[in-house]
């Protein structure tokens, strides 16, 4: 069955900055639904915050297997209720890819638990490190790569110790980070992907995109979605007793 | 300078029931600080859900070095923003010891960010298997040992990978459980500790005392508590650039 | 193209031991080879420990994508060279799958550096607990199910933290242990099981038959073998420097 | 009772190059001896490859509580044994602190488990970044600080997933590296530092020597030295059984 994606963008910065329409004039998600439209086998969905329940209802998560996640300027603007079930469906096992400045988006706080803040800085460069080299994530990408123009992300960045840390950030203005981190929660996983910024073509690099199309095929469910609900049941004992 | 302990209890559950008040006559914090009172150079404080600000104002966790919670019943009562002030002491560095039933507890399932579910029956038995021996919250503690009457909770437990894994559960019923769990959180850290049901003398048992007295120990700040805001600076680049 | 199998049996049991041989009359190997058999797309091959270089000489190593291993009385038979390349191997991508009694083969210790030892009684009956239901390893498999008679491997187990937790076994002689383990090492992977045991049927039990065919497909390398030496090259500046 | 610190030096180096002698003239040990003789109780003891037993007979490593290893040249020349003594020691609890080029020595590859290869380069700059501000090795130490002459270490460093990584490494060459990383290994613990390098002042660098003191005491054992043999015993069930 095609996997199915849902791409989603706050899409509030493409509309009021000529920088930023200069490089997604139809939204960040648009470029990105380009970028995992060479996948075989998908369907691909997206959804803006201004879309009637961010376009994020219940049917849309029940039917979606990998979210991703472009936010910025609004975290604030997403309700509790929403963030609230994106988590469920992360926890019951849906997968979510969430991009640079979603760092701050609610439902990957609440996925994390922490502050998850970090230092950033406009108008850097970066070199990005592959440092599990066989790692689905990083397959066909080189050891290094650059990102000519990139908006610096620093540590310490304040997550919980991940599961697995794919890419390390180098920056020119001499900072480092932690730019490509896989977490388990529940029966879902989470990547959290730094590069990506609204005023550059990050979103364009090939090995962006490829690492973008690496991550939806990791984080596809490989167990079907929990329907139970998550609670706590009385459990009758397995074993005998006296 | 003293170590400030802070020991919360939901505190209903003595009030109502004989068979809690039997073993707890003066609610269960009083018997916790009791297991506490021997450490060196601590000072203790109590505080329960029906005092002001549930016993937690801003003064109270500025002070507390590492907090105690059991709870039960009235999760729900306690305000989200008491659960929020709680959580940002952790990330700031204070240290966080979660009792049984607190698996539920709102400060420890927004610190874990998963569902914290699990399977559980009332009466059952429990062999508490040491499996980090030389770790400090298991020194004094044998192998193994027996808790002859104990709510049983079973896995799956719906939390993130523990940093350190201290302990197994074993149920007579049959179940297996991470009954003793350590994750790092920001600048602090929060124990799990599985033992412990309001109808049973678990808190009088010698073991388990002293596994409450290592982990305070062992929660305990090894650095400052953070005071600068949990934010996002700005920051100018160490390495001067062209 | 095929997924290649090679399963490495001691082999010695079963010819001396009429108890072993009553449930492997034609070896280990060829049952665990019986259980792989059902898989799409494998090329399987079985080794022993008294074929020429164990059946492990580079070419076959060269050619297999997953390994199996099961030894017990005969660790110390199997030549340090043949141990270091089945590690070079595996740090080069190949998975490795390492069964019951094999926590003391030499491939198996050198690759997790501590002693891997445990404790252990004959006669007991385990049931196994699924603690990740959404790891690949688990799909198919129940919340728990029984296996009669087993060998009981008890905690503490010495080995460093697992990078996955599947399985948790418990034992009605009052044991718990981590029943299913996988560990990263360079660009391979390995499973741990404990389930199994030459003097009973345990190999024949269709869950764990399904937990090997879902181990082999988990441990199948995600990316090409590593030819380069294993090294430590000197490396031009990415970066031009002053 | 006191802290017993060894110092292993290889102490090849400073005996036939003067610009290893002019920042070593007594040796890298008397440098490192040094840094940490402000320590309060502790008893310092150095051992160098051309000691008998390498400076590492039993009698030292049993009165040994955490062990430092600095080596470049000859890591060939340390026996076996001795490699096979250092990590008893280390599973039975003593800490051990292995130094930049260390992390080709024998005791530390056989730790990991892997090959521990990376890339290196002489003559860059480094910028040591704390990833983990409140942990204990980190007390005292900045956010960041340079560290003006150093011998690169790039990634992909081939080792497990560490238990925790304190440091991150930046190079103006353009190269990331984890400098700083903890690993539980049975009941000591290890840590990695690459920071170090014979032809440079390294060791002389305040917060260099700072964060060796740190890793010092927080390697300390926490409980007892094993003495029990590293075997595997047959266990009686605590259970009473049918």
């Amino acid at each position: 069955m095609a996997l199915s994606i849902t791409i989603w963008n706050e899409g509030l910065h493409e509309k009021t900055s000529p920088a930023v329409a200069a490089h997604y004039p139809d939204g960040i998600h648009a470029v990105l639904a380009e970028a995992l439209g060479s996948l075989e086998d998908v369907r691909i969905r997206t959804a803006t915050l201004e879309d009637p329940d961010c376009g994020l209802p219940p049917e849309v998560l029940d039917d979606t297997d990998v979210l991703l996640w472009w936010g910025h300027m609004a975290h604030g603007r997403v309700p509790d209720e929403t963030a609230a079930r994106v988590d469920d469906a992360v926890l019951r096992g849906m997968g979510f890819l969430v991009l640079h400045s979603g760092h701050m988006a609610k439902p990957f706080v609440r996925l994390m638990g922490t502050s998850c803040t970090l230092t950033w800085r406009d108008d850097d460069r970066e070199r990005l490190w592959t440092i599990l080299p066989a790692h689905p994530i990083a397959q066909g990408i080189p050891e290094q790569f650059e990102i000519p123009m990139e908006e610096m992300y620093g540590e310490p960045f304040d997550i919980p110790e991940p599961d697995e840390t794919v890419f390390l950030g180098w920056f020119a203005g001499g900072e480092v980070f932690r730019s490509g981190c896989v977490f388990r929660r529940g029966r879902g996983r989470v990547f959290y992907f730094q590069p990506g910024h609204e005023t550059y073509p990050i979103y364009h690099h090939p090995h962006v995109r490829q690492i973008l199309r690496n991550a939806v095929r990791y984080l596809a469910p490989t167990a079907p979605r929990r329907k139970e609900p998550l609670a706590c049941p009385n459990a009758p004992a397995p074993e005998k007793r006296d």
